[in-house]
């Protein structure tokens, strides 16, 4: 039986909202997810704004308080409820009890003041999921075209330090047999972006692509990956992705790939952990605590991570 | 009489054919515009693709050689030319000749090859027009809403250097001058993107809105210029577009700016020049030579440059 766990993420945020909605749209089998929560917290949303779980999936609870409880609010107990949650999405994977995670959003600042200090929550599943020969990444997966980030939560100062070719020939190598096996795509067509403006004009102004990417890009064409580049990001996605011209874009920086992710696909966008051992899927925005509390959250995105977990776990 | 100097650009690019197509589009009264360009160009056109200038316009006539028309060619003879065009153009307006220029697009190679080592055209313009006190800044004026990049044409690596309180300041002041004095808004509100991504978490990773942005924001509130931010570049743009939630939009670097403007706005935006003595516009694209010579490219963005300038100059 293929078992989908679901964490509730930050119980501050409008991570629980969206999750009882998205499972309540899907209407999934019981036996299909094992939940990750509180009761306190269902019993929130339910007192507070009518929103209860229309099916009785099986529960795992991890202990909140009731009165800990407080949308828009960085707290140290919800950073444990968070942290511990995802852990034991992680025993059950390494238990053998499921086969793929969706993750809800979480807060960083919360997981640090309860002393976890992660980048995020795929640092945390790369800790105690990945596979010993490569290294976590986060996957774009929208309606006709994905989105890898080669570098992800670090400052755009470090980001070329991490611009190097070895690094770019493992990653990509990973991601075509992410595309072949995990996206069911039997040919990928992969475009590379450049880390500088214009790809740095020939070196002009930078020459991480003359002296990293292009090398790269040769080395992988002759392993036999289809990859083309790397071209100028600020022309590529304008140019490509309404001709389905590549099957996956990598963006060498969290923004240069996240913007034209979210101008384009929003809420049709699911965010793909690949290199795992086990499928992790998460909805591609944050906790929104400006919104958290209110009902008034779109549920699109999780409904989508759930969807694609379930099918292709 | 208010009269615009149109160059055209790189002779083996795109640049003449849209330039061309553009004025016959426009139909603009005789003496408004003075075009700087070549006999030899005009006929290549002319006899190559039956496409000829539907008015007789003032022309200034830069040497180029009939031979050395080769489309989608990088040379030394193509930057010398692009380089002369765009002199001759900030003489007139040093002379009070012209009240604005539009720059058909150059190669930053070709001029290179001539031995003009500049990263643009605005570089170019700001040696010789920019006021004594304010450097040239790039704005991509769009259909509702505006772009200017802090940094423009730097290598990544770079950008970090530039983000500083002062910088940030004097530009944003500028920026917000030019706003209400060439743009026509009353009341603008800017919002500004932060470096790293998620504005770095509360400097989890990169420091630069803690240390620089956050403080420059203030200082700008303080002096009555209605800016908000930083805001993590990914979802401000789409959050705020649609909404027309701001005027304009401060980039820090050159993709995070011109990724959402081309993804959204592409054929409908001029790159304005402000900080110049004079008004100063062209298309947001470049020589794209790999379709130059074959009379296929769109003149909608050159159509709006010349139409801006003729408009607000």
């Amino acid at each position: 039986m293929k078992r989908t766990a679901v964490t509730f993420g930050d119980p501050n945020g409008i991570s629980p909202e969206i999750t009882i909605k998205a499972l309540n749209f899907l209407d999934l089998p019981y036996e299909k997810v094992v939940l990750i929560t509180n009761d306190n917290i269902l019993r929130y949303y339910r007192e507070k704004h009518n929103l209860s779980l229309e099916k009785n999936y099986e529960i795992i609870e991890i202990p909140y308080k009731y009165e800990d409880i407080k949308p828009g609010i960085e707290s140290e107990e919800a950073g444990e409820f968070a942290f511990k949650s995802l852990v034991k999405a992680c025993n059950l994977a390494i238990n053998g009890e499921i086969n793929a995670i969706v993750t809800s959003p979480v807060s960083k600042n919360s997981l640090k003041l309860a002393g976890h200090n992660y980048s995020g929550q795929t640092e945390i599943l790369e800790q105690y999921l990945a596979k010993s020969s490569q290294h976590a990444e986060m996957l774009f997966v929208c309606d006709n075209f994905s989105v890898m980030l080669l570098t992800r939560h670090i400052s755009v100062k470090d980001v070329p330090n991490y611009v190097n070719k070895k690094n770019i020939i493992a990653k990509i190598e990973n991601l075509n047999n992410a595309l072949i096996n995990q996206l069911d795509i039997k040919f990928p067509k992969i475009a590379i972006c450049g880390l500088n403006p214009h790809c740095g004009e020939n070196g002009m102004f930078g020459s991480e692509e003359l002296t990293e990417i292009i090398p790269a890009v040769k080395e992988l064409n002759l392993k036999g990956i289809n990859i083309e580049g790397p071209f100028p990001a600020d022309s590529l996605f304008q140019r490509c992705i309404d001709d389905n011209k590549y099957n996956c874009y990598v963006a060498i920086y969290h923004d240069q790939g996240l913007i034209p992710v979210k101008l384009t696909q929003c809420n049709n966008c699911v965010n793909v952990t690949i290199g795992l051992d086990i499928l992790r899927t998460s909805p591609a925005h944050g906790t929104a605590f400006d919104i958290a509390g209110q009902n008034i959250a779109d549920a699109d995105s999780m409904i989508n991570a759930i969807k694609f977990a379930c099918e292709k776990a």
